[in-house]
């Protein structure tokens, strides 16, 4: 139930498009496909070979790039943004891409992650005259660029990545080139495509399919690409590298249809599931998931346990940003928002519920007892990831740590908290095993057992561990 | 695939609330749960007991009701209505509940349904001198109770409403009363909640959930229920009715967490898929559902074939009335639209592809193609519904006669038009036996055997077969 | 000062074309020369000769008439109508043109004035089923004319306009004429022009100028002029005419580059400051007006007393409808709205302050207050006008009687009520005199010395004696 | 008539509070009487004592500035600026007061003038890495101050200033100070007040009067000012200082109600026109000014000669920018926009207009031949200012030195390209003594006769030369 906490997402989605005579028109239909990953704001940056132009604004593709928009953006290399909540804060200033113009030539960035050494960058680079415009942890990349004492772009992009702790997967336009570079854990995916002639860029290769683009590979760890009119061309600007993609990637917060590292997310979720149903085999008469990100899985529960899956919860599809939320005094008389139960299928039943997480575990009290106020007779979470315990500081943000109520709590404890019947989460071991079966592995698991793939700096470490 | 086709659908919902402090606020979550009703426009009224309030506008209800708007809104009975767009064309003026002030009162109307008298008695209205300032169906009531020769409202409503041919449920709000009224044959779906001591009323029993209400019962076919102060008293103002829902309620229009006349709806299309596997068994690898609406059969095919149920199609939820459609040429390089494939899921599969219905048959050669691009080596299209061969002349607009490609087509001119490798509908009998076995019977199928439940005007035949 | 007081002007402008290829545009640029005539709202309505298209908001004409909006409006006819805030009240719906479609045709009405038994018409078209969409007494007349036994649309519409009393200045228009009447004491200012082969007709001149069109004629009292593509014809629906012209539309309302009646305003209002300066000189070092309206009386009266005219007030010309007012505690410690005085003018002076009327008294206070504040040593108000005595029922909103200062008070009680050294109001006979100099007479004097020219019915006079 | 040229007029208007605690409501009512000084954005930044707060946007300041927007700006310090197009074009970036953060403190800047070594310095601050994030001249102020050497704030600011050329004058606000500096020649008007204990500052003396200041002094050449909790101290950051105020001030820009250095504006142009009428007296029948800058000087002029001031041109004041422009054909049949000639008052008359200035001569050219058309028998021009000969440098853009209509015409032939029957400019000798009469001197004339107070940098020049 990790996507339905509020200030919970940090990450973004990133989208670039280089060689087509419609490159913001492809990067609109690729950000609209990368929406799930930030409805905050979003912004494209378009190069016509001689200069960059952009559009940005706070709100979802379809409100921000009007007709009129599109029309400002004429070019055949775009790169495109859209946000959630980082670390930055709020704010137009924040809205990705970035875009920087200097007497010698112009600049845009759009960057998917967090990272750890920002504010340590940041510090150092002010002490030495920088004016940052923004909050966001971006800026440092242009500010370290434009500082290097390299001649040549590639080399001052290679030096200003060389300085960077954390995860980040950049697009970097200028006049004449897009560069696309990765962190040397590869911890936010990135995959390549190409659309006849042209390239193309995203977070997740379901933008590839709305665009009509081939995948081509993902990016690699401490890679960078840089594509201009000679073509494209691969340098490594890191040589120790060690992949560890988020698990979360296929836990919950890509999108079903995405393949990362050439594995179908719905089908890694499903498989979760069934793997779920053998770790944990629970009698009951229905298996209901908790929309949207845990149907695969619950349906793989279902199939595995042979169990009618139900669809024992409905979802709002029309919850936005301007949504009233009920008083508290309608809340109690049983208002809801997003979610409801349905009586039909759940009243006198006993109920398998399956979520792909729980964070602080108040949105599953909420739902279990919305189930057994509607008449299930037994409600039984089973969760298809194992417990977060660790608060992660590369994008995904799981809160602060005294928040994740597995941090400090045994099972049992939670399950009493939210009153379900029974509790079952999957195993470590049985989710990367399960991964693992479908062909990939190399996984961030900070979260759930504390092994960070990066040294974590103390400024970082006070912000996750006081904020709530 | 009803709901994908443009202005297919003039199907409506209503919502009511009498005696509770919040009215307004309640009617605001109740139309929110009918969003999917319709997206057009939508409005409020609320009685302080002395005079009507309103506030509409077009959009979704999140766009129009502020927390500014909402605070103009107080009083313990309100009406409400969200809109897609009814025969009377779109426009500020035809968004709903109309609200009418006189020197001796006012009068509020919220209207789901399509009359098929509208046009003759507007006719004769304004022969008398009457003035629309619409041009829907729902303002000739209005009239009509105004010219009544009666003194009393209920007399007025209940001899307006004895002139009026066709699908209507309707609310009537004046400064004292809520009037609820639905047609002789209870064409579309509408029902009675009670929260503490306040009543609701609503198109649809989702609306109840969300706002905490425990559903009574069904409004009867020709039934004038009469809410005030002294509680609630129940008229017929038609002694000849016939229960004839619309079945397409069932099918695809209503939410899968409401029950209509007692029957969950997820569960109707859940066993209407399982109904299909025992009449048209199809060996594949795959099942998959053209989301939202045909999720239910899909699965309950899955579930009694013994097939894995899989997400081979994904939709974009983000799609809303702003989104910029590709131009042709990026239409042909592959930019799509709302659904994707996925190919993950797919790719090297024999897949039954199920859907709710089929109207033009163009979105089913679409999805078809679309799963064969993305490597389906054989698609099997099963229709959880019986061919539609004729137009609705009751709010659920499918089209005219010559744009149904069942209206003159056999069922293997259809499957080689729209390139499927087979292509089953359920049997209209079928049909009615598995509803009928969940405990609910009485339909209007006109659509599917041109049996209509009230005579047809020839004004309406007219339009209904020119149009498109 | 009568132009500064909130709700206080209930006057409206009207303009319209016929058989121009550009009509929108023109009444577009029509509307915006008449806009100091009303700023609540404004629409235009449009005819292709086959239909009626129109296009409203509450807003500026530069706010309404967006690019967007203007290319919708095809047609080589129009009515444009800007609104202050008529007797009807506020809201989307009062905004004018009113449009009316019927099975057999469509009509377009702009009104400017206020009929005085607008609530009896109402109340007996009501009592005969009639239903109305507005507050606002224009209906009416639709109404009438749908009701009026006759075949001929000149007919109905002549007949319809016998039955109305009060100030009305109409135009209407059908999917093939242009209708213009004015009442039978010609109450409201309108003028015919032509711009090549086309008629335009507008509430004033200056809109004349701006579109480049030609100065024909004012229209008549009691003449009805039916334009269509056979050209003009004039008729008489009232032969017991008067001319009774609302003096107001001198004094303040119009705009100084109009001619009523062939009378330039500007030259008129000059006339009664000299006019002034005869009746009451006063010895003082200098001469200020209260802008705009009074600049053209205060130039007069410097310049028959040979006493420098200064710019002693400052009005800020950017103050709109979302100004944000000054808290009480701001307003106390000095801020201003709209009104400066000029210190580096009037300090150490002798000040004559020229206004058009005084209403209230309050405004009056306040500048003579801010004067002295900004170190005017004598403050001497001289008015062009005499003593709004009465309250006005043909659209010049003056409040009630029991707000009007001069209803009760002696003008030497008004003087210590704002604080002048010294007070004096141009007498009625100045005022007659002064205009009858320049070619033209018969006015409503109404608000002055009580005599109206039509009946005043006891609904009315009610409302205009409780207000306020 | 330099006001009407589009793209003009590059200055701005700044306003300041420190120690008030409606900070951001007094600088909202004085930007709002600055509002004449541009409209195309406008921010207010405010500090609590502990942060910084800003909000601005592209429009005017009752756009920008709604309720809700102000309920954000809390604190005891405020600055404000309202913007028309400066050297660095338009967008929301370069909207001021500038805002940056850092991890050591905040600064907002605000700048009302035009450096000649802006790029010069920008090319120099980039070369070390700088970004720049606005294309305004702003910016530049910030990076100096943060590159500068020394620590305390004061000192950091004095350097930095000490490399600017040209006009300025800057408010600079840190979360506990106010800072006020004005360019060594005084170039632009910036005038210190106080209210109660608290001291407020603006670009004129009118924005006093609206929120009730009393006017200390005006800002000192090479003074910089630092208001903070210990009260107010003024140094001076530069020694050799010359006074050199912008002599378009009085002519046409400020406010006729402002006094600047002591001298009512209003009152300036008045003896500017009675010079005129000294130096060119000419027979006719009427003057009229160009409103609304020149009105001052004609009825100046007016009353020297005993001729009748009369208003033979009206301005529209509802022109804004969603204003649409008339097509060609549309203006060739006649269409205005803006002004309009008063025909009741110019018609057989021998008309004197009197104007501030000519430009290009184009304006002048259609006012001319608007007032032929309206019937004026004689037009003859009189302005009261000589000819502009050259560009401005420090802000008022006078456009290239090849579009200024006098820099290679003489007064014969401008007076033929503009139809006049006869072209009066007034000498640059009596311009400056009637400003010397009223007790000041001390003026850039550069745009008169080319003598600049500053040094021109070669790219600067280039600039002005080319464009157009």
């Amino acid at each position: 139930m990790l996507a339905e906490i509020k200030g919970l997402n940090e990450e973004c989605g990133i989208f670039g498009v280089f060689g087509h005579p419609d490159a913001a028109q492809l990067t609109y239909y690729g950000l609209h496909a990368l929406q799930h990953r930030g409805q905050e704001g979003t912004g494209i940056v378009v190069s016509d070979g001689k200069k960059l132009t952009g559009v940005k604004g706070e709100g979802l593709v379809t409100e921000i790039f009007t007709a009129d928009a599109m029309s400002k953006l004429t070019g055949s290399a775009a790169v495109g943004h859209v946000r959630y909540a980082t670390a930055g804060g709020g704010g137009y200033e924040n809205v990705q891409p970035l875009l920087f113009h200097s007497q010698t030539g112009s600049l845009a960035l759009a960057h998917n992650g967090n990272l750890v050494n920002a504010n340590s960058l940041k510090h150092q680079l002010e002490a030495q005259g920088s004016i940052f415009q923004t909050s966001s942890d971006t800026e440092v990349l242009a500010h370290l660029i434009r500082r290097s004492g390299f001649h040549q772009m590639k080399e001052q992009v290679k030096n200003a990545l060389t300085m960077l702790k954390g995860a980040y997967a950049y697009l970097i336009m200028t006049e004449t080139e897009l560069m696309v570079a990765l962190d040397p854990h590869g911890l936010r995916p990135l995959s390549l495509g190409c659309l006849g002639d042209a390239y193309v860029v995203a977070s997740e290769t379901c933008a590839f399919d709305v665009v009509g683009a081939e995948y081509i590979r993902d990016i690699m760890p401490g890679e960078l690409l840089i594509i201009n009119e000679n073509g494209l061309t691969s340098e490594r600007f890191s040589l120790s590298t060690t992949k560890a993609i988020c698990m979360m990637e296929y836990v919950y917060f890509s999108r079903p249809d995405s393949n990362i590292q050439g594995v179908n997310v719905h089908t890694a979720r499903k498989n979760l599931g069934k793997r779920l149903a053998m770790e944990a085999p629970i009698d009951a008469d229905v298996v209901t998931g908790v929309p949207d990100s845990s149907i695969s899985a619950a349906i793989g529960y279902a199939e595995a346990m042979g169990i009618p899956y139900e669809m024992g919860l409905v979802k709002n599809k029309y919850v936005g940003r301007t949504f009233i939320q009920p008083s508290q005094s309608l809340r109690e008389q049983g208002v809801k928002m997003k979610l409801s139960p349905v009586r039909g299928v759940v009243e006198g039943k006993r109920v398998i519920m399956v979520d792909d997480s729980i964070v602080r575990g108040t949105t599953s009290r909420r739902i279990v007892s919305m189930l057994k106020d509607a008449g299930a007779t037994e409600v039984h979470v089973v969760i298809s990831s194992p417990p977060i315990k660790n608060p992660c500081f590369y994008g995904i943000d799981t809160s602060s740590k005294e928040e994740l109520i597995a941090s400090d709590k045994s099972v049992e404890e939670i399950r009493q908290l939210i009153g379900a019947d029974s509790l079952t989460f999957l195993s470590e071991d049985g989710m990367v095993k399960t991964l693992s079966q479908l062909g990939t592995n190399g996984f961030c698991l900070g979260c759930f057992n504390g092994n960070y793939p990066t040294e974590i700096y103390p400024d970082t470490l006070q912000y996750y561990y006081q904020k709530g």
